[in-house]
């Protein structure tokens, strides 16, 4: 069973080193005076011995029990419900809420390292508190006063959980089309009727009550996305005290019996004349859920990083344990039997490929964090707004493409473990089950190309995508002059004007077939994937450069960076070529054959 | 749940449109009166009945319920026995084996097909005789008379089955390193003790017998895979009169806990002085077991195919039902509230890479199967040397490239599900647990890469690759000056030359540093994948345009050949791209980091 220790001094690296974390919270007013580097590592301590000791231990006890549903009740996996009291103990859930309702007011991409590490080490459970933080950040957002003080403090605190309550079996990627009703009541609440399927830690044993954010319609609303609202229904309602009064009508119908993430419980809810509570405008509720989509899409990238960094770690240990063949250079083990695995080039490859994309994917999601904090934080309009763009494009890209890679690491740990990795005690194949559905929810990697594609870059008519072509161009040229940046510098640059032109030759098409866009989509994503890591690992490579040839004792941590660096540029970044001859190939091909001749 | 249906006017465009089965037969002495194209049909014909109806229903109860240990008994799921009787009685088991032993002496090319349907419609459930075809063959061509006659007969008629015992728990892809012990005893038998794990079929509710073909060392044996014999150790010894005596020393101890093809029971074997008889001479054990690999690896080439087919079908049936978004270019389907996502470029996309791997994996397995025929049966040493040189170099590819692909078809599936495909009931997560084991077992796809690159490729001084790229260049010589041809012929021909490019350019660098092999190997295996497979959509393209010049009245089904072949060209063969790239990255890249620094 793979033992999860966390990533600290990568997680240092990246977010002090390449990010300047002080430096970022110095200039946001809301954290110049509280957030230091002490406070960041001692945060992060915190949560990695939780995470190895409490969360790590329960992730195969959770994939193996599941959740059990009894005539609407739901039990955790054993150990579940303790940890989260712990987690509670130790004041996790607080950490970036308002301190008007208990919160910490800490920065939410402190939060973030804190979720990858509890992700990597029980993805599962770290679900329970993950969607909770979704309907606390829709709150703050869109709640009402009156609504903030009855329910943000005890989903703050933790001892109440949240839900975001979307998808209906019909309506998953197309939201437009949901059928649950909301019905205005004398009392100005609302009774809200209809079934939700997918619904993550919907219904639990871990918390006193549970309030779903729930998308429905009200009579007479537009059809289609502008005519949906969006409701608070707690499973208990509130009594006028606030405390936990009786049963609404919410029932956990079912859970379903999944591919992974067995630890978590996802719930049909149904909703039978509920007691509801409109928040925001009326049939605006999907602008008041995208406050918390765009969040729940980083968290979703953070899925993608765990994978990679959850399977690289099982692998390697396993790569220099274990035992076959000769490597093709000669024994390097001659005094045993056969050399560890980890001489074999195949083997590194697999290895360097995760350890680049975990490495290079935690820059990624950790850079959109300090966005993140801008945009809400930021001191001028400028800065604010600024980061909003370059969050909006990279987001869609995060999601998905760390997600996809997230899964092909999970494969390949699999793959370096031979017949064992088939296996469900090496903890492996869990991985590739549990990080299958980053690729799904929150938007599925094809939802999110054409959001990036089609909303982001070209409907913006590139001017969101220059913003940050522009970042690239400006570091490129800044090291243009620096020898041992070459190897990395002249690539990227290359494609980064590529990058222009690839979208100017899209939208030309697209002008004459609309089609063209989501023929293009998926492969544009995995090129603009491609090209961003490959600017962070060049900016990794320069900070280790850096600390070289500033005298660092840490030799053999910072080679290693520039070497991780290498190999992405040498043998991950030429995949974008692929991708760019099948942009090429125009969506023609896909188009002129009929649904009824695909098979006879 | 999905239910399976053959794909018999797609077998059969391959078998008699594509190979020409009946000339293919008529020119073996074995087969040329004896089997017609009718008896093939039939054959089919009742295999997909057989597949469609018993099979396929049993898949998921397979998954779900998996077998059960209980002191070394082990129980098959519901269902499965009674369907291996019905299988027994239609007589499958017997259909390629000698008459003198209860056979039916067709061709194993049939049994391929056949092969196909069994494993799409329920792997797990064909694991049970086709891990038995492979005793038998082992049998069949290195027996003796007294053993064939001792365990043919109830082998073939599949009263009895077999295992194939080779991996220990510390030794998978490196054989050499098995520690199994054979003592030979007064009576000329054996001794066998050790530990055996993943045996698949390995013990079960099934037959009356199972005879385990069992990989073991003699006392002083050579070190490495030149000291291992082969033995045949019953699971009940036989009496005098040949029926099922006393148990021998062989118990299982354990099935595994698995990410898929949970119907199958995966058992670690103990032998504890078990009593054994050797096949074939001292110490040649790998080399006779090298007739059961060759067979098997095309077997799990099945595998891959299975699954490409099984998930196109699941997506194809979903996409043209599931209502969502609108199309691009404007409504579809405007009497409905959204469009079916067949619309969907995206979707469309993966449909066809599904189909494209499905298809032309059928004409690939397909026709290595014929190969396969004229090594075993050919007419001339000339024809069965040169049978057995394409087979050779084709396996490897054949069984790490459609397993790949497989898995990514199966990825596909569960994506056109999208939330729906992460549930189990819907029977797409299942396809991508079921595949997964088929890039590991029988050889790793990197094991396969090594055998390609090197010991078939560089091992013959390309002389096996020319063999085959002769065959490409003499097809786009032949069909140079047809128009219509020429989107296909022209990439086709210029990345057979390439092929050969590549393999100097790999061969060069190889003789400064052995671990260029290794480092190239993998990509290498992907390029020849898609060149294979782009010769053989070419192919097909032109039986189509023929068939349709001709005037068929299936003018639908055979522009769906020709599309598909587009799509093939446009969209899936530029990912060699990227793969010559990766190639000529070069080995340096993997090699300097050293072991210890991967992680800090």
């Amino acid at each position: 069973m793979p033992q999860y220790k966390a990533p600290l001094r990568d997680m240092q690296f990246v977010l002090h080193e390449l990010l300047n974390a002080e430096e970022h919270y110095a200039k946001l007013p809301a954290f110049s005076d509280t957030v230091s580097r002490e406070l960041v590592d001692q945060y992060l301590e915190a949560a990695a011995d939780f995470c190895e000791n409490e969360l790590s231990p329960l992730n195969q006890v959770g994939d193996r029990e599941g959740c059990t549903w009894n005539d609407g009740v739901v039990t955790t996996p054993t150990g579940f419900k303790e940890a989260y009291q712990k987690y509670i103990e130790l004041g996790f859930p607080s950490l970036s809420a308002d301190e008007e309702f208990g919160g910490q007011a800490l920065p939410n991409s402190l939060g973030i390292s804190i979720s990858e590490m509890v992700g990597t080490a029980n993805w599962a459970w770290g679900m329970y508190p993950g969607l909770s933080h979704g309907a606390v950040r829709t709150l703050e957002h869109h709640g009402s006063a009156e609504q903030k003080a009855a329910y943000l403090p005890n989903l703050v605190s933790g001892v109440w959980t949240g839900t975001m309550c979307l998808t209906e079996s019909h309506a998953g990627s197309d939201l437009g089309i949901i059928r649950t009703k909301a019905e205005p009541q004398a009392d100005g609440s609302y009774a809200i009727s209809g079934e939700k399927i997918f619904i993550s830690a919907g219904e639990h044993d871990m918390a006193e009550n549970i309030v779903h954010i729930v998308l429905a319609r009200l009579p007479g609303a537009p059809k289609g996305t502008k005519g949906i609202s969006l409701f608070i229904v707690p499973k208990f309602n509130l009594t006028a005290d606030g405390s936990v009064g009786e049963r609404n009508g919410v029932r956990c119908g079912s859970i379903e019996h999944k591919m992974g993430i067995h630890g978590n419980s996802t719930c049909v809810i149904n909703f039978d004349n509920a007691k509801g509570f409109l928040i925001g405008p009326e049939n605006r509720g999907l602008n008041c859920m995208f406050t918390f989509m765009n969040t729940a899409r980083i968290g979703t990238a953070v899925q993608g990083l765990s994978a990679s960094e959850g399977a690289f770690q099982g692998a390697l240990t396993y790569a220099k344990d274990r035992l076959a063949m000769r490597s093709l250079t000669g024994p390097k083990a001659p005094e045993k039997e056969a050399d560890p695995i980890i001489v074999h080039p195949a083997v590194r490859n697999m290895l360097f490929t995760q350890k680049a994309f975990a490495e290079g994917g935690r820059a990624l999601v950790y850079l959109l964090a300090q966005h993140a904090d801008v945009v809400e934080k930021g001191a001028t309009e400028e800065e604010r707004k600024f980061s909003d763009n370059i969050l909006s494009l990279l987001t869609p890209i995060a999601k998905a493409f760390l997600t996809e890679t997230g899964s092909e690491s999970a494969k390949h740990g699999v793959q370096v473990f031979g017949g064992h990795g088939f296996i469900s005690e090496h903890g492996m194949e869990q991985i590739v089950r549990d990080t299958r559905i980053s690729c799904l929810y929150e938007g599925t990697t094809e939802i999110q190309a054409i959001d990036l594609l089609g909303r982001k870059v070209l409907g913006t008519q590139g001017a969101m995508l220059k913003d940050f072509t522009k970042i690239i161009h400006k570091f490129a040229e800044a090291n243009k002059d620096n020898a041992a940046m070459a190897e990395f510098v002249a690539p990227l640059a290359t494609l980064n004007k590529e990058w222009g032109d690839l979208t100017m030759q899209i939208g030309m098409k697209a002008m004459q077939n609309p089609d063209e866009v989501g023929g293009a989509a998926v492969d544009y994503l995995y090129f603009s994937g491609y090209v961003t890591l490959a600017f962070l690992w060049a900016r990794m490579a320069l900070v280790a450069q850096e600390a070289l040839a500033a005298g660092t004792t840490e030799v053999d941590f910072y080679n290693a960076k520039i070497t991780t660096a290498r190999f992405y540029f040498k043998k991950i970044l030429p995949r974008v070529r692929a991708h760019v001859d099948v942009i090429a190939g125009g969506v023609d091909p896909l188009m002129t054959l009929d649904a009824e001749h695909f098979a006879f």
